[in-house]
């Protein structure tokens, strides 16, 4: 699944006083161990050197990452994030994040870059500078003309993936805000993420219930009969395999995730207790339904540790792999279809 | 913490028709290699001998546990389940189920049992004839003279203890529902009943938040606000160690689980889906709060495979293990008092 590739991938390096410089330092240093694609680091490269001193090799091309990679960390300079103290975000640190970030969707819409991979940002630190998105996601999304309900969050670890229906709500607003056409966008996208960025030719799907033990038939809660239980009947009608609602807690077990290409889960905290209880250090957060290839470590820019060297690359390894993998996943799909 | 105690432990068949009588069998043919105390099986015996073809000794007495358990499984025939088909659940058979349940309740009440181990019942069944409790917890707590409120549920596996402070609610009431008196309720039960049952002198608790990201200081909710930061504060003014309210995606991975000796969850499956995931074959469920030890394995009847031979025995092992555990630790307590 990691064969090389002629178009580098582009990771920005999310906040210059966060994790995500030496993320991105310590995974090229596993660049062969663990198989990666060819990639370059995009921000400014004094973040890197600050908590690094391994071989970094500032580029004025995404071309020249190709020849740099395997010597050095390839890294194109598109800010200066001014003096850098790990651990202390500021202004500056704030306008270089978001400048990576606005650089990587460019590089990657324009063909330069076979995907992006986006390091952590303080989101705080982003409204300071006039940031007005909820998250990255969001950005990536408008910059790449697609509407945000259609840019779908995937959470996936080695031995799960889960999308939340509903993700950055007050528990209290879930139920008004399930809505069956909603169900079936969310639904409808991880299936085609799946086909597109994995290869499965026909995902298997299942979906939660809402209320637990998915409501006992209306004792402990209506909306998986009014809502849930239609919009899979929808869905399936279309020929979509998805399965449901089911008690949550009853899904997660090793022998239930065997069952299924991704669960479909009804608010946040349903979708990420799971995946985090299992992979905490190697989640990856992929979007799905972008024209663009994008991965990011399920982690933040845990400013409490930066600089220390003791941040784990392995989300940011893990983001790495499956970004490369999508590629040869679409590449190989184009070419099917090229075959037709 | 399996050493031989001179008073065997009661567990109830539960439905006859499912797995119980199967699991409390295969639990006896591992006696001897999981360390299991003495018990007796209390029901209908020819329940197990519909399912099993191990030696099976009827007992007259709690007492004569004792002597039969290293050659058989020991059965006090409390009840006639009429004829029993695995898998097919009938009116007998709940009443079968009932009659055990009050049975085994009043032995420990009686100290002819140590302590009692419950197998699954069916609650349609039950229902149908008379039964008037959510669950079989609320009927022993009643039985106990325990309020069910007072009556705390815990949901244990080798690597995580969670108490959910809402149950079998639909998500929609749960906001409304939580409130500090019931939280700190839930909480003091929760630390006395680790002192009790598990011998934790100082237990460390942890506390989840309702809202994603614990509500980011209220972006995303208030209930950690009004409500369960207050609560938290005025448990740990009486020297409650307990901390919160914690995003909950971030508190069942491995590193965080070791932190804390048990979870507070605000739902049932915020507190469910962790265990679940983690330990589904061999949970087990604790009620705190009650004069007695009461476990029972955290799984249903399974009436669909019922008769065939395949159910797991791991939760019921887990279970008889942990009241045996349980009986130590309050022995100790105990003598640890009486010498002060």
């Amino acid at each position: 699944m990691s064969s090389p590739s002629s178009v580098p991938f582009a990771i920005s390096l999310g906040d210059p006083a966060g994790v995500g410089p030496e993320v991105v330092a310590k995974a090229w240093t596993m660049r062969e161990a663990r198989a990666l694609p060819c990639f370059f680091a995009v921000g400014d490269p004094a973040s890197i050197a600050a908590v690094w001193n391994g071989p970094l090799r500032e580029i004025a091309d995404p071309e020249d990452a190709l020849k740099a990679f395997p010597d050095a960390l390839p890294c194109l300079r598109v800010t200066d994030a001014g003096p850098v103290t790990p651990g202390e975000a500021s202004v500056d640190g704030a306008r270089a994040a978001l400048q990576a970030l606005e650089a990587v969707v460019g590089l990657a819409r324009s063909g330069s870059a076979a995907g992006i991979v986006t390091a952590p940002v303080g989101k705080t630190q982003l409204y300071g500078v006039g940031f007005s998105h909820p998250g990255q996601t969001e950005f990536i999304a408008e910059r790449c003309g697609v509407s945000a309900e259609n840019a779908v969050m995937m959470l996936a670890g080695p031995s799960l993936r889960v999308v939340p229906i509903t993700i950055h709500l007050p528990l209290a607003d879930v139920p008004a805000a399930l809505t069956i056409d909603l169900i079936r966008a969310r639904t409808i996208a991880t299936a085609r993420g799946l086909q597109r960025n994995f290869g499965i030719a026909k995902p298997r799907l299942v979906m939660t219930g809402l209320n637990p033990h998915a409501g006992e038939q209306g004792a402990l809660g209506r909306e998986e009969i009014d809502i849930i239980a239609p919009a899979i009947a929808s869905l399936r009608a279309e020929g979509i395999d998805v399965t449901g609602p089911h008690a949550a807690d009853a899904l997660f077990h090793a022998r239930a995730r065997k069952t299924y290409d991704a669960c479909l889960c009804m608010y946040h905290d349903q979708a990420l207790i799971p995946v985090k209880t299992l992979h905490f250090d190697d989640g990856v957060n992929m979007t799905l339904g972008l024209p663009i290839i994008r991965t990011s470590p399920d982690h933040g820019t845990a400013f409490g540790i930066a600089g220390t060297n003791s941040a784990n690359p392995g989300a940011m390894i893990a983001a790495i792999r499956m970004a490369g993998d999508a590629a040869l996943h679409r590449r190989n799909r184009d070419a099917a279809s090229a075959c037709d």
